[in-house]
């Protein structure tokens, strides 16, 4: 049996309903989309009463498919104010998807704010308040839950940001013993849960049933497939022993790289932050420091990290190119030491380090501190943290602090922050920031993948691309699977097929698996026309179009009319 | 001749051309909603290069009907994100129109912040950098350029927030003498204004030569009936004596009174702070305090006022409804000192009351201050001058206030704040505030004026008496009269044609004139459409559907798909 369970945040109920015939097909990313388009007002008050707050496991998010423990966390956005879906990794998802629940909704919002959290086993769910968890910071709480629920307890929690309701703040879940912090981060989707007066989710799957599985070999064959393929691709290696951080010497090369509030797209100290000196400084402090580490369990690439300080003990984990892109050079930090520490200020504080580093990009250019000043910029998460004016600025995200501090140059889009990949120089991303139903978000279609075949700095096929890469996207995140499984479906795409057919006993082609990717963007879409933030009324931030961006000193010059066009331009009919 | 000005503000180029026979036909509000389709890219950043701020008298702005020295101040609203027009009295309005100038564009933004000054004479426009205005209050502002540019000069300017670029800075006008403060308040013009890098705008009509009039005796003949039928109207007496205070009591007893933060509709100090107490507190104090003064030359209305401290020193000239109810009660704040204080404050750092009140009041529900606290009020407000971070916060307005300081309950549609009529009594205004084209504005169609024939609690008739308001709003806006000359028109429509024909030669018919305000509406109405703010886009704050309004227990009922009705509801013929 499969289940939505409902839990009302205002009068405590709690309601767990089978799913029908047609939701069984829905999952992850699509799940969402199609619950928001069918219960959420697209013109609500995205912290009020009638949004959402939604978490759902893929559709092989209950099978042993390596990556696929992630899962998706989604609600109307009040950074975009449209549909937002972040998926996540930790341990939280597989056993959620292993208690049958294919989505878990909090509804409606509490009459007094308070720190709430549910606790989910296979016997039953409580909601309960746990005052002692009001304003603790996310390791606390994480120590606080475990002395109550167990060791083997997966976590979802938030922290201070989101109990403040700050638009930046994300949502985070703890991974096996604790080391890492994960984040479904992005859309402001920890203010979402904040609203709903629930500090955290405590899932136990302790006594779960294992699915009913169509056909046990030919899920394991296929997924034996996938992860030989994906060990076999020659990017895995990379990202094993570098991390995402692999790629910011080759976004440096290219000029994407933001630097100081977008203002160039070469660092010069980028070499010190590299994904290689990442790994040096790793192989030579010892200690708790570790390259090539799973964000859950099952995955094959394991490209995370634990990043020590000198000492030998953890400061992050896991430190990623977009932590570096954005909390580094953005804002002229040249030192992995500090940005380890401000990434883990973020991750204790709660908040989006996309985010957060946009906004503090913007302070320095305002002149709060200056860029480059590591020491201020660590201070000023502090005060997110404990909800100074100054705090709550930036905490609301990198419009808000561009508004409240007069400031023109704001890399946003729809309200959220740009990532790590300046669109002067790979447009591709900029369409794909443009028109994708999520605002700016890199993983909604990333043309970084692509850019040995499209030319980045060129306007040639970057609308047709980027359409392409979002379907694919789709696809991914309504299956469960990580982003970066995706190589070994370009040569095996009758893989999707195998494993729904395997899962669920369904007969798919490929063409029908493409079409779940559609049918994702297209619910998504629907939703946010409703909601009066379709594509066509955003366009790239104007500085964009008219600053050159050294040193490839080229400007976004791809018209808001052909951005348009991209749910019409013809794409392959394989989009993989 | 009359002409369209533009001031390019990045090169300084400016340029006169004379207008078209069609722009001949179009003033004031419709004359900028006709420039902002035809101009502004309906998506654009409302404070970069591609936004325009316009200044238009109305169609009988170079005549001398009464009230028609009141000038539209517009342009792509940094609150709304629409079409904004507001209109202002003081003096600069006429010398304007009596310069043949349609209007004044400032186009294109700087390259760098700046404090200039745009001087307008028969002969010559001059752009001149005056950097000792740089941070300057108004009545400073006003002082410096009265020793520049001499006591006869019509001045328009910004205060220290217009500076800032915050969202709720307004544009000042200085009236006769300096004695009054007039302000075109709404929509954050005043940062559209400060992000073009002009401080002041400063107009002498010294040597202008009288635009040429169709027929003399006819205009002559209609301004002398719309006169004498104002003079006969019982209420003008009452707007002459009390000034717009005067409805305080009326508002106080229906219940739509805004007090401490929009939690009831009547204030327990409302007789201290009502109209009646205004004008016995000047008429006590005497010295330069006085009751029924003009705000334009030639009004015969002349419901402003001078109100003066205990020792007749004038603190605020004119102290109003609207200034009354946000600073005062919706702040929990009974004494009509402090509220004249506070209103002064705004007028010097030069932000909306509205908006300022408004967010004043969602600060004191955060406990930033405690309601009723005048002083740490007036310190806010300070604040706001300065530019401290809280008070960068509050003059952003309250949807930035609200997000930032993590509050619910915002008082705003369309992202701007709602002016002293709480719509879940008068839920006509529900309607004006969610489908005109301005947002949360009173004056763009007010059905105060009719709580007597529809009742103001129920939903009959809301919609359609919301059309027709807001179509009389948008005609007098076009011709540059004030709102308080609608009642003569109701008896003599006629009139209407009989200026026109007067002054221009057209031979209108009433239903032309109507025309005119249905295609000011029109046009605003597609701007907004394809900037993506529709109005079907933007509900009542939930707040307003769920919590009942004190002392009439009314929640604002009147469903979204009603209000979407409005422009196809069946209308009188006659509008007035």
């Amino acid at each position: 049996m499969r289940w939505i369970v409902r839990v009302n945040t205002r009068n405590g109920k709690i309601t767990k309903t089978e799913i029908s015939q047609e939701e069984m097909r829905w999952g992850g990313r699509l799940l969402i989309s199609k619950i928001l388009l069918r219960e959420v007002p697209p013109t609500c008050d995205p912290l009020g009463r009638f949004n959402k707050f939604i978490i759902a496991p893929g559709l092989l998010g209950d099978t042993l498919v390596t990556t696929t423990g992630k899962f998706s966390v989604g609600g109307k956005s009040p950074l975009t104010h449209g549909v937002k879906e972040s998926d996540v990794g930790g341990e939280a998802g597989k056993k959620i998807a292993r208690l049958g629940i294919k989505a878990l909704i909090l509804e409606d919002i509490p009459e007094k704010a308070g720190t709430k959290v549910l606790a989910i086993t296979a016997n039953q769910l409580t909601l309960s308040d746990v005052p002692e968890l009001e304003g603790k910071r996310v390791s606390e709480t994480i120590q606080i839950l475990r002395k109550r629920f167990g060791s083997e307890a997966g976590i979802i929690c938030i922290g201070p940001a989101g109990e403040m309701k700050m638009l930046g703040a994300g949502v985070a879940v703890s991974d096996m013993n604790d080391i890492q912090i994960r984040y479904a981060a992005r859309g402001g989707l920890g203010a979402v849960m904040g609203s709903k007066g629930i500090k955290a989710i405590v899932v136990d799957d302790s006594g779960a049933v294992s699915p009913h599985v169509y056909d046990e070999a030919l899920l394991r064959e296929a997924s034996k497939t996938l992860a030989q393929a994906i060990m076999e691709d020659p990017k895995t290696e990379n990202r094993h022993k570098l991390g995402t951080p692999a790629i910011l010497l080759v976004a440096n090369e290219i000029g994407i790289l933001p630097t100081r509030n977008f203002s160039a797209g070469q660092f010069e100290k980028a070499e010190e932050i590299a994904g290689e000196r990442v790994a040096e400084v790793i192989a030579e402090r010892g200690g708790e420091g570790r390259s090539g580490t799973p964000c859950v369990r099952g995955c094959v690439i394991q490209c995370c990290n634990i990043f020590p300080d000198p000492s030998g003990k953890k400061t992050v984990a896991s430190i990623q190119y977009e932590n570096i892109a954005l909390l580094g050079s953005n804002c002229g930090i040249g030192d992995l030491d500090d940005i380890a520490e401000l990434n883990d200020l973020c991750n204790q504080v709660g908040v989006d380090t996309i985010e957060t580093g946009a906004a503090i990009g913007v302070a320095m250019e305002a002149g709060v501190i200056p860029f480059g000043d590591a020491k201020g910029a660590k201070d000023l998460i502090r005060q997110i943290g404990q909800g100074t004016y100054l705090g709550r600025i930036l905490g609301n995200g990198v419009v808000v602090t561009g508004k409240v501090l007069g400031i023109r140059r704001v890399p946003a889009i729809k309200g959220q922050a740009i990532p790590g990949y300046d669109p002067r120089a790979l447009k591709g991303n900029g369409v794909t920031y443009i028109t994708s139903p999520m605002g700016a978000d890199h993983t909604a279609g990333n043309a970084f993948e692509t850019a040995k075949t499209v030319n980045p700095i060129g306007k040639e096929n970057q609308v047709e691309n980027s359409r392409r890469l979002q379907i694919r996207a789709a696809i991914l995140d309504t299956m469960g699977l990580c982003l970066f499984t995706r190589p070994p479906f370009v040569k095996k795409p009758e893989l999707f097929a195998h494993f729904l057919k395997g899962r669920y006993g369904w007969n798919v082609t490929y063409e029908d698996v493409q079409k779940i990717g559609i049918d994702a963007l297209e619910t998504e879409r629907e939703f946010n026309r409703r909601a009066g933030v379709s594509e066509e009324f955003y366009d790239i931030p104007e500085f964009m179009r008219e600053e050159p961006l050294p040193p490839r000193n080229s400007v976004y010059d791809i018209s808001m009319e052909e951005m348009q066009q991209i749910w019409e331009v013809k794409i392959p009919q394989d989009v993989f």
